[in-house]
């Protein structure tokens, strides 16, 4: 028995309630180690003297370890438990004083695992449309050009040129408005926009005024349009909200830059020194852009000023949601007030952070409800791009990206294969069709929401900011030139908008060649097989050659 | 390399900053697997291109695991980092992707550990006094008894004949306030108080009325008076907060049970049905007491009444810190905004959990200071008084338990032997004076806050509750009949009180024999060496002999 490896932590993604009267709980062990794995547990003032005994079910197998899970429908909320364990030779309890062969029961107070009590506010609610959803990012001024008679002289380049970082082609919300049928007919049915605030820049991360949309994009009407219209044809709309750093010529900066310490708005950054200097850098910014300095959210002040802000859109613009930009920068303190703030105006408006690694201590149903799934992204380059992974290191990857949080994240995290932020993955597969379209059945078969970048759907190429936020083709696509991939992504998002795939878990195993992934609803089995080698191979009857990949849906 | 073992869990007790540009980062390995742990690190926007390299040390070695540390003096917070580590055969990156021979760190962004910045709400804060204090435990009505005058009719037992459930034995604060010298004379420098407020039984956790003082044991003016009166000697008074649940009879419940669901105060409670039915046991309690109803924490308007009782005593009373009764049943939310108020209130007001086991989600600076440490408890019974533990065993163990949470919890933990809850632990140890000595020993060698049971200045006998609830021995202190005993405790706590444990590492280590704790100040070294067995042994040309244990004060 591998005891190194043996992992449970009370109240994280090893414990958690789900109901009222309902809690899992997952027991890591070594991969392949254990034959049995079983729970003792009862109300922990009983447990003395009488114990309950339920068998756990190997649910994730990663790459080095296994993960048992187990969820228990409770009379007692108030439970004391610990697991025993067989590997074939022995029996064993494992408790917080790890692994002995007796366990004494009496004496069980002191050192068993417990979860004390489900109190309602612990438990993380599901946003309940997530179950369906499937986003489609957009970078606003690269989309559509809505209104044409419109003030466009800032416009510095051709629809359809290379972009540089300061090029601006013409995107706007009127565009947005104008495609909300191209988009729904992809089987989208929520958009998530980048910043749409007042701002000189053209990915307006740098925001001026967060109460006014930026006139290149349109007015605040507009926005308030989009979201109707959106709405009126069964399409979400969530917002990036930037609240890490704003924009060096907003109000509030520009005051401490004139008045220095005797601005009110001196405590609103983190300046060191009487002023701040742009030359010297001598204040807290965004990566090391003096144009965005960082908003000091340990002032209440700032706090305040931000919720505010993400209540009036919620209210007033029907939003339903918001993804958060640089949010790990930002204190839990301040993403708990947010929570707390925006739930109050709408609980089903979704948040989602923008944390590309580990991020379970945000999604304990205190601040997130979910983040963008870069793990998920760095997966799919190392297995498909990047060669540096077999399907067995794949699946057990996978396995370990799941057991990262609880079944009710997992459900809710935005799975992604490229953003605004990396290359176009079409790009990192060298263009390879075959390779792009297995990718995205794995986005779309994977637990959590898919979310594909606006021109996905037409295999857009794309290096580096700037060159992955290239214009959409409209000419191309009116010409039919995409209508392969167009309808390859319908087909993938059909899937997701009929059935309702959340509940169901994903068992994700390997065989020598082939990822095999298979997702069981009430009705139908659902299984992904995924051949990067130069072997075909037959995989449960099924003919999967080399380079391919067969999605089959079967009725139960 | 025993990969299995390995881990590191970001922003946790793995990773925590301890001041405005200041990190802890730890790694777990196997026991005695590394010769060198190395982390490599930098501001993640720059780790692409350049890498600084910091060494950790080995801080604990459990009894399975080695945990190495160091502390990053940061100039940039926002950093990535990976760790690096040499086995005597091989080189290997550990990153959240796990061990690997090679690390890209032009991708490191995908896989790095980050902390990604050190937030001012994030850092968790020492309540200063803390680094000196020895608490003593009082249970009120068994301490003594002050004003002989008063109503005392309700008395039905001797004083120090053996109590039962339902006795009553006079004593009262005006007590406490007759003897702040007796424990001032100790070297004890806060007191801790089980709950003193309206109520009916004689260890008074069914609470009535909150903002009434227990006639039996004074008057508020009396709690008034004994704050400042231990005040003017430089003694802290904790009070204990029952919020999980109150009593029966308070004002609210007896509504309940009234007008059923039309009260105002159904919701103050978990109740099964349009009125609570004692006899049916319908609504939630406190274990099966049904004279305990559970308070709902989740309703608003009963959060606001009990953040306001604790505020009220720190602000009205200026009592020292709240002691949380059944805390690990009561929600996080609950917690984090009483935190909030109380620490709005006065914060060097020490919050302390009772939670008996691990409760690292509730010691992240966001709910608690600190908890009773049961964890300690438990290993001095194992290897005490059990002999279920060698020395080697024991260190471990200890060292477990050190690394289980911050070093800043770890100075603000309460050390316990005993409590009214459990055994006396002379009694425990079977009355065995050299025992009780050594454990006494290093309960206050110990990291954190030690913290003694009224009585255990006496050896004081006792078994389960109520028999660890008797009645001080005034007669036999004054006859000096425990002189030994008191002199033993005084020499122990005048460390405490002179020098500044607090923020010296403690080294726990053992040889075949003898369990060795090291602590060393900035003038001196402290060694207190424990031989349980039979033996004699010769450690550190120390002589230990079996039975017994040796106490070092060294200047450096």
């Amino acid at each position: 028995m591998n005891q190194y490896a043996m992992l449970h932590i009370v109240d994280s993604s090893y414990c958690f309630p789900i109901g009222k009267n309902e809690i899992t709980l997952r027991l890591r062990t070594a991969k392949d180690d254990m034959k049995e794995v079983w729970v003792v547990y009862e109300s922990k003032y009983v447990i003395g003297t009488t114990q309950k005994k339920a068998r756990l079910e190997k649910k994730f197998s990663g790459q080095l370890y296994d993960y048992y899970s187990v969820t228990l429908n409770l009379k007692d909320t108030r439970i004391g438990y610990v697991f025993y364990v067989y590997d074939g030779k022995d029996y064993m309890y494992f408790s917080e004083d790890g692994l002995t062969k007796e366990y004494d029961f009496t004496l069980g107070f002191y050192n068993f695992f417990q979860y004390p009590y489900i109190n309602e506010a612990d438990i993380m609610p599901k946003v309940n449309w997530t179950k369906n959803a499937v986003f489609y990012q957009i970078f606003v001024e690269r989309f559509a050009v809505g209104d044409k008679n419109w003030d466009k002289s800032y416009v510095n380049m051709k629809w359809g040129d290379i972009p540089t970082p300061k090029s601006f082609a013409g995107g706007d919300i009127k565009g947005i408005i104008n495609e909300l049928d191209y988009i729904k007919g992809l089987g989208v049915n929520t958009i998530y926009l980048t910043p749409v605030f007042k701002s000189i820049s053209n990915h307006k991360y740098d925001i001026i005024d967060y109460y006014e949309v930026d006139s290149q994009f349109g007015s605040n009407e507009d926005l308030k349009e989009l979201v109707m219209r959106a709405h009126d044809k069964g399409i979400r709309i969530v917002l990036d909200a930037v609240f890490n750093h704003c924009s060096y010529e907003c109000r509030q900066f520009q005051d401490v830059m004139e008045k220095g310490i005797e601005s009110p708005y001196y405590d609103w950054f983190v300046i060191y020194g009487d002023k701040p200097d742009p030359k010297a850098g001598n204040y807290e910014m965004f990566a090391s852009c003096d144009y965005m300095p960082k908003l000091n959210t340990s002032n209440k002040a700032v706090t305040e000023f931000l919720c505010d802000i993400g209540c009036h859109y919620v209210t007033n613009y029907n939003i339903d949601g918001w993804r958060l930009d640089v949010s790990d920068e930002v204190s839990h303190e301040f993403w708990r007030e947010f929570r707390k703030r925006i739930k109050e105006c709408n609980s089903e408006c979704v948040i989602i952070g923008e944390n590309w690694h580990d991020a379970s201590n945000y999604l304990r149903g205190d601040q997130y409800d979910s983040i963008m799934n870069y793990s998920f992204t760095k997966l799919c380059l190392d297995y498909f791009a990047k060669d540096k992974m077999d399907a067995y290191q794949a699946a057990g990857k996978l396995n370990d990206i799941l057991a990262r949080n609880t079944d009710t994240v997992n459900t809710m995290m935005l799975n992604l294969l490229d953003s605004h932020d990396t290359f176009r993955f079409f790009t990192e597969v060298k263009c390879d069709e075959e390779k792009m379209k297995a990718a995205l059945a794995l986005l779309f078969m994977f637990p959590g929401m898919p979310c594909i970048y606006y021109g996905t759907e037409l295999f857009m190429q794309g290096g580096y900011d700037p060159d992955c936020r290239r214009c959409m083709d409209w000419d191309g696509i009116r010409d039919n030139k995409y209508s392969e991939y167009i309808s390859y992504i319908k087909k993938l998002a059909a899937i997701r908008n009929k059935d309702d795939l959340a509940g169901a878990d994903a068992f994700i195993t390997a065989t020598d060649n082939v990822l095999i992934v298979k997702r069981t609803t009430d009705t139908k089995t659902y299984s992904l097989y995924i051949n990067l080698t130069d072997n075909d191979e037959c995989v449960e009857n099924i003919h999967v050659n080399g380079h391919s990949h067969v999605l089959k849906e079967e009725l139960l």
